[in-house]
This record gives C-alpha cells, sequence and structure tokens, in this order.
C-alpha cells in the first residue's frame, strides 16, 4: 500500500490491485486500506473493446465510436449495484469489501482504450480510439450523495483526480483529461450510486483548445492570469459570487450559460489540480461541497447536473489554463428542464432566461441546514 | 398578396399582415391565400424583449439572456393551442382562419430582435440582443407531423426558409440565419402543433464560423467543393446512403455524432436554399420527406429530433459553404435516449455506440408504407 502524502496533517493512502478479467483498480482512503474480499470483477472476460475515432470534416472534431458498448450481454439481479462492495460472490460486482473511501477502477466499456486496436480500413479520418475512460466511485455509500462527503474525503476526491491525471500525463500518451459527474434519472442516470468518470484523450479536444487559446489570448493582451482578473472583477463586483472560502470560491459567471451554472475557481492561476496546496485544495473542496448542496436546496429536489473538471492540457506546460469545476444544473425552474435545441446545437449559443446575478442571489439565499 | 415564384407548375403564394400588438406575419399558400377572420395576437400589448448578449470569454461565443422570457403571464385554457387558427375571438390565437399552407410571425417571447436596446452598464463585454427570432408553422393540422405534409408543401417549406433568410439578407443586419425544429416531448416540446423556429444572428455563431472555415480549408486544399468530393465518395462506398433522388440524396454520414444521424443535401455544391433550382429543391423536399418518415418507422414511435438547416453565412458570398440539413434523432436504441454528457458538453466530443454503416442499413431497411 503506497502512502499517497505525507503531511500529517492530511495522509491519505491508496493501493493498486488487477481484477480477475485483467484491468486496474487502486483504492483510496482516509486511513489504512483494508481489504477482505476477493478482487472482484463483474465478468471474468477480458475487455475486448475495438473503439474507433473518426475525424468529423465540418465540425472539426473527432467522434468516438465503441460498437461494443451495445453488446452487453452481463445479465444482473434486479437489486443489482456494480459499484457496490459485493456482497453476493455468486453475482461478483466492481469492487471489494473493505475498508476505503474511493475507488478507480478502468470501465468495462470503455469508449477509449490506451490499447485500441488499428480498425480496419474504412472511411478516410479514421484511426483507432486511443485514450482511455476510467469509473470513479465517491463513496461505499450507494443512496448518498456526492455532497455527502465529508470535508477530508470531498479533498481526497481532488486529490484522486490530480493522481489519475498525473499518472495519465507520466504515461506521455494522453494529452487531455476530464473527470466529470453526470446526476439524475432526468438525464439518463439509470445507476445512483454516486460515481463519476474520467475521459483521458490522446488529443486535444475541441473545448480544451478553445479554453487554452482564449486563455492565452487574455494573458498575452493583459499580461494577467484571466483567472487572476475574473476573480478581482467578479470579488469586487460582488453579486454573482455564491461563497468564498479565502483560496477558493463559487460564482455564476456573467456569461452562465445554464441558469444556475456554477463555476468553482482557485483564487490564483493553476492549471493543474495537482498544484494546490493543501489547504488550496481543502478550500476548494469545501466550495464544491457548498455549491452542490446549494443546488440540492434551490428547489428542495436532488438537482440534475453535469460536473466537469477543466485542467490545464498534458501535452506541455500551460501556466494561462485556469483550473476550475464548471456545474451545469439541468433545471432552470422548479420542475422545468433546459434542453439543448437549435440554437445550442446548431449555432453554438445558449439562450439563458435569467441572469447570473439574480441565480447567484437565489444560491446564497437557500437554507442549507436541512439539506 | 404577392406571387412568389411564377412558373406554372410551382406557383406560390403569400401574404403580408400585422398583428395587433405590431409584430409582421407571412402566411404561405400553394393556391391563392384567403383569410376570413381578424388576424390575431394572443396580447394586445407590444412585446417588450430585451435582450442582452454577454461574451463567454473561455468559449470565445456569445451567451443570450431573455429574462422576459419567463415573465410570461398568459394564462390559457387547457386546450388552448397558440398555433392553431383562432376558433374563439375570446382567446385569440397567433393565427386567422383561412386557407393558407405555412405562416411565419416574429416569436413573442424572442431571444434576439432587431431593436433590441442598449443594455444598462453591466459585466464587460455585454450588448444588445440584436437578430430575431421567429416561428414557422408547418401546417393548420395540429396533430399532424412536418413528415405529414406533401410533397408540394415540403418543398413550399423550403420555399419560406429561402424567402425568411433572403429577407434578412436583405436587412443587411444578420449575418447568419438557422432554421431548426426540435419535435417530441423528451426534449421539453410541450407545443405538438408541427412547427419550427428560425434564429437570425448579427454575427457568425461558433457552428457556422466553424463549418466555414473547415468547407474554405477544403477547398483550398483540393480545389473541390466539400459537398461534391463527400457526396461521391459516399455514393461510391453505398454502404451510408439511405435515399438518393439524383439532384438530392441523405446519408448517415461516416462521422454522425447521433446513433441515427441523417444529412440531407443537394448533389452539387450550393450554399443557400435559395440558389436552388425548382427540381432540386423538389428533390430536396422528396429526399427530407423521406428521411423523416425513416426515422418513424425505425421503432414504431414519433422519433423525438432536433433538424437543424445549414446555410451560408450572410456577411460574405461564402460558395465554399455546403448547404445542407442535419437530422439527430435522439433515440440510440428503442426507448433509450442519448443524452449529451461528460465527453460531449465538458470536452466537445461526441460517443456513439453504433457505427453508421450500420444504422443506415437499418434506415434502409424499414418499410414506409404503414407509417
Amino acid at each position: 500500500m503506497a502512502v499517497m502524502t505525507s503531511t500529517a496533517a492530511s495522509q491519505t493512502y491508496q493501493q493498486e490491485f488487477t481484477k480477475p478479467d485483467g484491468r486496474p483498480l487502486t483504492l483510496y482512503g482516509l486511513r489504512p486500506i483494508v481489504v477482505t474480499s476477493e478482487i472482484p470483477s463483474p465478468s471474468p472476460d477480458p475487455v475486448d473493446a475495438r473503439p474507433v475515432m473518426r475525424w468529423h470534416p465540418l465540425r472539426g472534431e473527432w467522434v468516438m465510436y465503441a460498437a461494443h458498448r451495445l453488446g452487453r450481454t452481463f445479465l444482473p439481479p434486479p437489486e443489482y449495484n456494480p459499484l457496490a462492495p459485493t456482497s453476493d460472490p455468486a453475482h461478483p460486482t466492481e469492487l471489494p469489501r473493505g475498508e476505503y473511501d474511493l475507488a478507480v477502477f478502468a470501465n468495462r466499456f470503455p469508449s477509449l482504450t490506451l490499447n485500441a486496436p488499428e480498425p480496419p480500413p474504412g472511411p478516410a479520418d479514421t484511426r483507432a480510439g486511443v485514450g482511455a475512460c476510467e469509473v470513479v466511485v465517491f463513496s461505499q455509500n450507494a443512496a448518498g450523495r456526492l455532497s455527502d462527503l465529508s470535508d477530508a474525503q470531498m479533498s481526497l476526491l481532488l486529490s484522486v483526480w490530480a493522481d489519475r491525471t498525473s499518472r495519465f500525463a507520466a504515461g506521455g500518451v494522453i494529452k487531455s483529461v476530464l473527470a466529470f459527474e453526470n446526476r439524475g434519472v432526468e438525464v439518463g442516470v439509470t445507476l445512483h450510486h454516486p460515481h463519476g468518470q474520467i475521459y483521458a484523450y490522446d488529443h486535444l479536444p475541441p473545448v480544451a483548445t478553445r479554453m487554452l487559446e482564449m486563455a492565452q489570448k487574455h494573458q498575452a493582451e493583459t499580461g494577467n492570469a484571466w483567472i487572476s482578473d475574473f476573480v478581482a472583477a467578479e470579488r469586487e463586483a460582488g453579486e454573482r459570487v455564491v461563497h468564498d472560502e479565502g483560496a477558493a470560491l463559487s460564482i455564476v459567471p456573467p456569461f452562465a450559460r445554464y441558469t444556475y451554472e456554477t463555476w468553482i475557481l482557485p483564487a490564483r492561476p493553476v492549471g493543474l489540480l495537482s498544484e494546490l496546496t493543501h489547504d488550496e485544495r481543502d478550500a476548494f473542496a469545501r466550495t464544491l461541497k457548498d455549491a452542490l448542496l446549494r443546488l440540492d436546496a434551490l428547489f428542495g429536489v436532488r438537482m440534475p447536473y453535469l460536473m466537469t473538471v477543466h485542467q490545464a492540457p498534458l501535452d506541455a506546460p500551460h501556466p494561462e489554463f485556469p483550473l476550475h469545476i464548471e456545474l451545469y444544473p439541468y433545471l432552470r425552474a422548479a420542475g422545468r428542464m433546459k434542453y439543448l435545441a437549435g440554437t445550442e446545437q446548431g449555432a453554438g449559443e445558449f439562450a439563458n432566461d435569467k441572469f447570473p446575478e439574480v441565480a447567484a442571489a437565489e444560491l446564497r439565499a437557500v437554507t442549507l441546514e436541512d439539506v
């Protein structure tokens, strides 16, 4: 078992395993990790993924094809939860029993894999779907939410995302890493156990490319890191800041695309989660937890949302890139979902019914006691 | 009443009106237009829209704010359909009674307006939401579908889209026009009367910008129009062509982002619908109708979808831009919706479970008789 960090205040633990089907598993904990069962896999068969990428010649982006994802033959019992620790050895899940807080393993149905074979000859600009897809299980509590994690566990999650990113960076193949959580039956999530995913790309996807370009342009034109100017302006304006921990804060940005869109940012320019100090990481974790709790309190329902973690590309040092988390709440009012329709998908521009300063005031006003 | 086109085979008619609240209305027909009631509006009050745009500094795109859209005080009776001809003068709809096929009017709750006032001082890069939002009612039959239009009516719709685009082009303010239809309760559509919308922008939105750049690049590198090379390659491969009318065809593109994504294209390079000949327009209309019917036949349910009409930007002549229609069916299998999650929204890259050539074969195999 490896000790991940070694200052007394924030010692954490991790341990590596290999599943029966060959996939790697890492368990992470705030205390020493203890495993009390076999390391399971829902199926003993090695993953046979042959993902492919094709180039979209008019949008200028790759499209991923993973035909094996539809070939799932595994038929679990109704109450089976693949992300819970295995309780019945006849129906192994993805995780063992034991003492640990978080777990990360390679997705059994990946859209990208590091060993993707060269595809058979096909249309022009077809290539192997090289990359990686990981599952991050946030907790052993199947009924919990990400925001039910303790402050220390939330900080551990940030360390885990940082650790996965550092591993990909060390491998040399991966150029961009996106951690995210998609939550809510309203957006097709059928597995309620709190978990997220990580997509690792062997190239810079369009959003990372664009954000890097825009941040570099700001720095070249002003001499300042974009995030420094942004945080200073928002703190001065005040009306869109939701919560401020000093080293990190949450803001409904003045250019919010979703009604209650919330960004969680460090207060100084940092490109990667691994570059945060322990204190900054703890403040970032508390701010993220606060933002998630406010979304659930807003309408008194579990807010369906997408959370994306934006870190600097790994192809070269990019100190201009602003590390931040974006939360897209899918409700624009109680019971009213935001859908991406013509202007969002066909033109690439969002229409929003409410000004961000109004949304921020509503988020500040919620009562968090009974969430 | 104006006669829109005058060849005997395809004569069409249009007539202009002004609603009580000041908004313009155009009725279009295959036969002379006859109006047999007052021109109505759901409310006599002039539209007081003050849309605003703000610049997203990291994605490099405008975001539209239309706070008045949430302020709808109009409380119609339960069965009230604002897109049906007015039957009860106590509850006026958007349209009069009479003989006409299609109607276009300015949206009462626009995200953009041509006379948007300068906004009060706000965050940096805030400006008036200049543009236009129109509603296109496809039929007087509230229970129908777009694909229930006759071939001649479908061709008329293409003429209507062309006419609206030409009007915006003549005004000089609008630089890009997007016509679209969003259909299905699954994607939040509550008004089932067949209709679409038109968004007109005073700038080039990201998707139009990108498509133009990519098409120009192809033309510069090869000397050929992108669409000529694409259609030739797909006809030679054959496996992704769904329907071919000669002058127009439908294809599941090799880079489809949605499982049953279907493109409708003219067979020669054309940037604008207005540049199609009558014969080409008729072939394009038949191909579009065929594509829509196949989507409904595929799983035996009305397929929820987004349809977007991509025409060349209006800021300058752009002969390189390939006019085409994109259909995004939201079902990736029977009863299984495609949602845009982490990789699509956070990275800008789609994951698709099925190869386009397989999807195209399924679409070709459906029986259209009983649709």
